[in-house]
């Protein structure tokens, strides 16, 4: 099968807000009058962002997630993508597929494929993904204040649990690992959550590189401080409440490691003024997605971790560096 | 280095069109009024779209060439373009003239570089390139009708001769495979000409498969078929006034396949009414673009090539197919 048909018969399919749709050398926008264009570019790579052995349904779904969640963080509505992909052969049992958990995905948030490229090399997945928010309404890493609560949705740490349990170095019990590898193999972008936060949150970021090396950034941007409440954070993780059997193996140390600086969780942080908080919780609930506020910005520079009873703790977490990892 | 730092030191420069840049989650770029945003993505493969040998500042241009291309197409003003790039590792030598080759090529064409990603892997390059084009005039594949003239840009055949010189199924004087080299390594991609087309030519497309190949997009998406002189389309290769010497090596079947399969030319291809004939001279005059004239677009679908004294001639010729190709 050639590469235009390969791409013919799996990606092509009528676009309804692009003017014009793959299948021409561009894609044509026609961007809402008042709105600005959001946009964001990840590239997947077999071996680092998802196993060999992942099924392909739940990598496109993952292929489109993390891009998605990057519009989430701006608060932007997603409106269309672009996928360009190399594989190896041009293997049906994986277009199939990966086309379906794309495409899944692509519908539930109203996000339409506008064009994009294949070709043969290295399995590897990019997507730029095109989303609109209003002028001057997009939620930046650059605007947080000292003073501000500190946010993070969902849960963080599950899908490095799942990860380490796949190298070999945690084990748990296999209802434990399946529900903590689908949240590495099938993230959930806070996109809702993301829009419901415009005019409330002072800052925004998607943690894909772990809290603690995500929320770094906000933190240089905005020239500020944070303070994170350790005994709140640590119950983040979603797994947690079935790991009564496995206990033993998960310290302390390990579960906040987990939540601090796992990677691959693609929730949000982000800071709201106090005198935000129900309107904070109000959003998160009409986003159907829950938030916990896990600590404050300061004026000091850095993240203080704070332990029961608000003593300082010292801890040092790697953030998740594609390029630093082992 | 970390990823980070590696970004940094040779992506991160300040954005001047583009409301904010690389560094937050999305970049954002605000439309003008009345204009649709033209976007297309590419992927760059080592082994299928360059060589290992490939000088890295070269590679940082046709990376971005064959981008610009497809808005050139299109008859859109780059804008803006995301860098996704996955590296086996974080190396000085490449990233530097890479990131020199691939800037003065986008600051040429006022096309500034607004995010991105990098990662490691097998070396990949992929970018998505954003335009603009007021409302209703991009050029499209789908407008050529019978009776229009068709016309190619430039040169043909000459990237292709480079190849299979390096492949060593043709050899050429070092003059020769130099010039050839340049433009396999180094396509110029015809914004302007693009540009000067709007309101002129009925269809456009860019030739980066063979122009056999990609014409026949024009010809199903339009719903005609063309005549090609072939008398005139053999002289379409830049190298061949030096051929002299080597003419034993190519004879006219070969230089006629190179010139209608080659692929890799970033050339356009495009049709216009007949009676438009002094305007499009006129306009590839003010692009500063030499175009010929090839042939003529006709009812009946398919291609047909003609010779000297008009007459029919068969032949076969495979467009450029990544995934066909041996």
């Amino acid at each position: 099968m050639g590469e235009f048909e390969l791409i013919r018969r799996h990606f092509a399919r009528p676009v309804r807000r692009a003017t014009l749709g793959g299948g021409d050398d561009c894609a044509l926008l026609t961007p809402s009058p008042g709105m600005q264009l959001a946009i964001s570019s990840d590239m997947l790579v077999e071996g680092r962002h998802f196993l060999p052995t992942v099924d392909p349904r739940k990598l496109g779904h993952k292929a489109l997630a993390v891009n998605l969640s990057d519009l989430a963080a701006c608060g932007a509505r997603p409106l269309a993508f672009t996928l360009a992909l190399a594989l190896p052969q041009a293997d049906e049992d994986f277009l199939g597929p990966f086309a379906q958990g794309l495409y899944a995905l692509a519908d539930a948030h109203g996000c339409e494929l506008v064009g994009g490229d294949t070709t043969r090399g290295p399995l590897n997945i990019c997507i730029t993904v095109f989303g609109e928010v209003p002028s001057g309404a997009a939620l930046l890493r650059s605007g947080a204040s000292a003073g501000d609560d500190l946010y993070v949705s969902g849960s963080l740490g599950d899908a490095r649990l799942a990860l380490e349990v796949f190298r070999g170095r945690l084990s748990v019990p296999h209802g434990v690992f399946e529900a903590a590898r689908a949240r590495m193999e099938q993230p959930t972008p806070r996109v809702a959550l993301g829009q419901a936060l415009r005019g409330l949150a002072t800052s925004a970021i998607d943690i894909s590189d772990g809290l603690l090396g995500d929320l770094g950034h906000v933190l240089r941007a905005s020239g500020v401080g944070a303070c994170i409440d350790t005994t709140i954070a640590i119950n983040l993780i979603a797994t947690q409440p079935d790991w009564t059997g496995a206990e033993a193996t998960f310290d302390t140390e390990t579960r906040l490691g987990l939540v601090l600086a796992g990677g691959d969780d693609y929730e949000l942080a982000f800071t709201a003024p106090a005198a935000s908080r129900a309107a904070v919780q109000a959003a998160a609930q009409a986003a159907g997605t829950p938030v916990t506020r896990i600590g404050r910005i300061e004026a000091q520079p850095g993240v203080r971790l704070v332990g029961a009873g608000g003593q300082l703790i010292e801890r040092r977490y790697a953030s998740f560096d594609h390029f630093a990892r082992v």
